[in-house]
């Protein structure tokens, strides 16, 4: 792991008008940071200097705020689906004041950024008294949460200086892809072959990602037709649910927007009822196993009106008869997708806060790091 | 237990303008059936007439849609909180296409009031394809769920008409509470005195629901200062974070208005920043242990410009200094007073969608029972 240099002047804005706009462009450097000499092809394995026995844990809970929750809740799909790992996340506010059950054989994944989230420290706190191993997944190295865990996996995002969190994202969500690698390798439950293509996906994200950034001139253009709306709705299913809550959380951030996310299978059971010619849905339609069922629910919402703009694989010429506006990412494995599919979101939440004029490095009532309750 | 009637008489609108407005307040008998003849209050249990050995169980699984889905949570809550019963709540959506860990000592728990939702069906086969238990909480008799379960816990709740659930959501989480109580005894982790206390209090709520029926002038004129609104926010901790996701979920699907809940101790990541003074946000700020948190959170909301509407409980003076709007509901046992505390959100709903001049019994876009993906 190369050791990255934090310097004030890498701190800076580097020609960019924004440190969010600076910290999205800055992601392919950070994803060969996260994933940079962590990935062994040959022996199929993610080389994490853990010192922990992946075979003395039963079940995994992923605790966190905010941005960082997401990418729990993304490790949950990851830790269940390639490591047979029984995972559950859950926002830390609610861990730990809710007595949960834990014992010698968990493992508490606190992530943070800043490492000095008051309620994942506190939560990590709880699972600890209770007896629960500890593993840290932080950005800011000697901070709090990183002296309270046995173990850190650090994501090496660089200082990250927007409030709202973009590069430090898809930085903890790579960290997730290690980490259910590991384990997965570990308990014998993922063919060599199948790691070894994991692993040649996941060298490819940092090129990737360059190549999601070069959508920005149509994300902008989506963002001039539709940054007037009052509302909008975000849909994703499997590992593309918590990127399309993510994508929500930094429209709602910076844009002042209320936008909300749903698994797109709950559409039906609800949100539903709000769907009009007034109300943009963004949904996460890359290929993969559900997407077939994807462009189910985009049919469901043109039936009622609704615009939709899809995120989609680049090559896929059906969805352009289905939705209105279509951001093309490249296509990559599917249990990765939201590595490269949130890119267009994140671009698409700058582009609207701009048009509306909005503090994009300091929106109102937020705070980089939540170190109160 | 009962067998109740249910005759086409018994589903007709018996003079309300409404069939919604109708099961609002058949609550108090509905939750009689689903408790009535199960509580032995001497013997400390609930008398459940299950198979199943409590004590086969290591995991349990709550799967459902919608409505049902926020009994499920509110189910893990119970289940981890009494029984310290490992629990996992999920949308069956996401559930049956994720490839979930499951074994033979994991109990599948479909919640469905038609017993027909297509998404739990699928989610409670794929558990069984996978070794689970299963155990359906269904209102509908000899329903498709009921007939691929090895045991049926009925909620009795009748016949519901409308298409926004009420009725049929308190007598589920009436049920969480009697499935919670059978596993905790059964697995020895709750004394004999506490839970004849739970009991004395679940008794009480037919009267309470009762009680909490007759604030429909307090709800009804807070309805009228704020059904202009286009967006609701909705907050609250532990067993009412739930609470708060059902009410605005009822909003949302018969008035329209893009109503978001939101855990209370997450208002700092994110949604805080859609504050200000055209944005009403509902507070579950009823007695219990984290109430004082819940107080920080709505000055909070107030130093920003937001206006509250909190729900609190009886007696509660210092809540009126803080809040523009209180609606008082009887004091219960904390862990039973969202049972309690979802009337008034029903009854918000209901009149906002009324003054609105909203189809209440058939909303738009939505069916009762989601049977086709």
């Amino acid at each position: 792991v190369e050791e990255v240099d934090w310097s004030l002047e890498a701190a800076e804005k580097g020609g960019f008008p924004h440190y969010m706009l600076k910290e999205i462009y800055e992601q392919p450097w950070v994803l060969e940071n996260t994933l940079g000499g962590r990935l062994s092809e040959e022996r199929g394995e993610a080389e994490l200097g853990l010192e922990l026995d992946p075979l003395s844990v039963d079940r995994v809970h992923l605790i966190a705020c905010g941005t960082a929750a997401y990418a729990g809740w993304y490790g949950k799909y990851l830790l269940e689906g390639l490591a047979k790992l029984p995972a559950d996340w859950e926002v830390a506010s609610e861990y730990r004041y809710r007595d949960p059950v834990v014992d010698g054989r968990t493992l508490a994944v606190a992530i943070s950024q800043s490492g000095e989230t008051i309620d994942t420290l506190e939560a990590l706190r709880e699972a600890r008294r209770k007896g629960a191993r500890a593993l840290g997944v932080v950005n800011a190295k000697g901070s709090s949460i990183t002296r309270e865990v046995e173990e850190v996996l650090y994501i090496h995002a660089g200082p990250e200086i927007g409030v709202a969190s973009t590069k430090a994202y898809t930085a903890m969500l790579a960290a997730m892809a290690l980490l259910a690698l590991w384990f997965a390798r570990a308990r014998g439950v993922l063919p060599l072959e199948e790691a070894r293509t994991l692993i040649r996906e996941m060298k490819k994200l940092p090129r990737l990602v360059e190549e999601a950034l070069e959508k920005r001139p149509i994300v902008a253009h989506i963002a001039e037709k539709y940054h007037q709306a009052q509302d909008f709705l975000f849909l994703g299913r499997h590992v593309q649910a918590p990127t399309a809550y993510e994508g929500a959380l930094k429209l709602k951030e910076i844009s002042y927007i209320h936008a909300e996310a749903y698994p797109a299978g709950e559409m039906k059971h609800g949100p539903i009822a709000l769907i009009d010619e007034h109300l943009p849905v963004v949904v996460l339609a890359t290929k993969g196993p559900l997407y077939e069922k994807t462009l189910s629910n985009i049919q469901e919402v043109r039936a009622r009106g609704g615009k939709v703009i899809a995120i989609a694989t680049e090559g896929d010429e059906e969805i352009r008869k289905l939705a209105q506006d279509v951001v093309y990412v490249p296509e990559v494995h599917p249990l990765l997708s939201p590595i490269v599919s949130v890119v267009p979101l994140q671009l698409l939440a700058y582009e609207v806060a701009v048009l509306l004029g909005r503090d994009v490095d300091q929106p109102r009532n937020l705070a980089k790091s939540v170190t109160v309750e």
